[in-house]
């Protein structure tokens, strides 16, 4: 069976593509209120952007708010993805970002509710409650995970930054644990593009993990400085979800297209110029 | 505005009581696996044990295994509740278990979940995001939530028990954290019950938080021990979640009114000898 990251490197590939399109339906972008409206939004959204997309990152919140007929409107969402494959001929990875973390028969009842009944290839999950609690969504190598690392917000540096005797950072032996649990190439982490350099202190910890890099944009992450501090040496290894600055776009298609081709461009550019 | 501990302690006087019960609807504990057996198993324990239940706490994993169907019995699971609080004339809290922890308008989508779809007083959140993951959780002072601190697993010991520069624990740390943040009186700690030496350090550095306590029973958490570490002097401070011991007996209601009242005859022996 293959592994979740070969998966994803595979449309990586198809695509030439490291975004991954953040399906966030924020009741103020939709016509109502309602979970019909939130998909509309995201069916529209992931029919506009799918041949430029490695990835479609739901968020679960945004449909949870509107519960039952939030949930459904998710798994039709995910339904439209596997849908859009299909049509393409290359498998979009589906990342649920539900932030999850709990244990024994929880955890297992989170990873049924993840991947069998929502259909989701990989979810973000929070690692405080440590090993055994990711058991249940590492267990396939085809399904994924990525653990929360360094997270772009103020408040990260609440706990992630603290000091450990040794000289270690929390998160930095976030990203020492995901690598020793990583037997099956299932396990990413979730690093704001907000912070390069936290990314450069993971990519030294961690060489090989796939990073989640979301505040490319909006939240003012600095490309270039991401690429050099995450990108490993096959010039893979970062996703970076993109959200509004897709989803707020007049033409949808050319602003993943361009997110798309700005991301390729450094590289190449990097490449040339070393 | 009456804080969510001074309704919780309400409701400890009312029914002299420190139980929560847990409403995990595990689908080898259900007539079938279905959302209408989870719901039925959850209305039948709650109408059973509500005269003795300070709290309930469903959790959501058990519920979302079902997808939307899950999630319209949780909240007819809630609605239950309140409907026995006003048989009763007490308000019975309910503690929606689902261990959330994200950012910024993600986070106050979860809020508007629990709190305004769900209808839910108060939830278990995670920590490692930092102080503005908890924000819209935390600003009504009705409204409340519990933050993971030393959780009752293996695994816990990964990131919690890590070692902080300067001598703290990072579950310490995390308990001194929330003093700090508990202004409006609505920031409780979640300590396993299989930990009681934790939960002694706990208290030390957090003197007057609420700690909800799993583990006792069905993980083997000792009461006594329990109460020695974490018990205040006004003798609140520590609520018990309860699931299989109750779901499971035979008779749920004597097996509820027993767990209550060992706990009051623990309390009790503990003031008379010292």
């Amino acid at each position: 069976m293959e592994s979740f990251f070969s998966l994803l490197s595979k449309r990586v590939d198809d695509a030439s593509s490291l975004i991954c399109v953040g399906l966030d339906p924020h009741i103020s972008d939709l016509k109502s209120p309602s979970a019909d409206a939130a998909l509309s939004f995201c069916a529209e959204l992931v029919r506009a952007t799918s041949r430029y997309a490695a990835a479609y990152k739901p968020n679960a919140a945004f449909f949870e708010q509107f519960g039952a007929q939030g949930w459904s409107a998710l798994k039709e969402v995910i339904r439209i993805i596997h849908e859009e494959s299909d049509r393409l001929g290359s498998r979009i990875l589906t990342i649920y970002d539900a932030k999850r973390g709990d244990i024994s028969s929880t955890a297992e009842a989170y990873a049924k509710a993840c991947f069998e009944e929502l259909n989701a290839d990989s979810l973000t999950l929070n690692p405080y409650l440590g090993r055994d609690s990711l058991t249940p969504f590492i267990s396939v190598p085809e399904k994924g995970i990525f653990l929360l690392c360094k997270t772009s917000n103020p408040g990260s540096s609440d706990l992630q930054d603290l000091l450990l005797e040794g000289g270690e950072l929390v998160y930095e032996h976030v990203a020492r644990l995901a690598l020793e649990w990583n037997s099956a190439d299932n396990i990413g982490l979730v690093v704001g593009a907000t912070h390069p350099q936290a990314m450069a202190r993971v990519r030294a910890v961690n060489p090989t993990a796939w990073l989640l890099a979301p505040g490319l944009g909006a939240q003012g992450g600095e490309l270039e400085a991401c690429l050099q501090a995450g990108l490993r040496s096959d010039n893979k290894g970062v996703l970076f979800p993109i959200s509004r600055g897709i989803s707020r776009a007049a033409d949808k298609t050319r602003a993943a297209a361009e997110y798309r081709d700005s991301i390729i461009y450094e590289i190449n550019r990097r490449a040339k110029h070393g």
